[in-house]
């Protein structure tokens, strides 16, 4: 990240890009002990379901959709955020006018310091 | 936290309360590796520049200001978001129309995880 401290979330040229699933693509901002991804979700677009390790936080920024977290689903709307401990299955449905979405994950997901595509690296 | 993981930005029942300085309060959500602060700053309001050696991340959710950061000052708006690593004075200053602003500590401030007043726990 070099020495740059500061980001803009609607800046699309900032952060590692990743393709993470149709219509659901991301920008990482790796930390040492946080990492930041900026997930834009196209409407209705949905990632698989899937798991890791790692802590996690999530913030809707934009839009609504539907998080789905240890076999439960969760309608969540702009202003909502969630914990999910790490090893939990979790995935997000955009609802139909897509989303932002601001992630956290604690540890740093190490795979995805690196561009590329899908959930694990 | 009990189970709940479930959270809305702007619900005031919700998190530990802390009165970070005059006009600038927040709320607190633990995890095990990163915790959430919802900080909430009036108009032209400023937290007194600090430090700690928790890693930190800041997400400008609404209004504008200046993030003081190792000895530069940085305009912001909504959008903005940065990175402040351990150690480094930091500070912020709300503008007239006062801000609402996402941190994430990692590790957790442990003196965060209980109510209280100030910066330093």
């Amino acid at each position: 990240m070099s020495e740059q401290h500061f980001f803009n979330l609607h800046d699309e040229t900032q952060g590692i890009a990743r393709r993470l699933a149709e219509g659901m693509t991301t920008r990482i901002f790796p930390g040492n002990n946080a990492m930041i991804s900026v997930v834009r979700i196209a409407p209705n677009a949905a990632g698989t379901v899937h798991s890791h390790p790692q802590e996690q936080w999530g913030v809707l920024l934009e839009g609504d959709g539907v998080r789905s977290q240890d076999g439960a689903e969760h309608a969540v709307t702009a202003g909502d955020f969630w914990h999910t401990p790490g090893g939990v299955a979790r995935g997000f449905r955009a609802g139909p006018a897509g989303a932002l979405v601001l992630d956290v994950f604690s540890p740093p997901r190490e795979e995805y310091r690196k561009g590329g595509s899908g959930f694990e690296g």
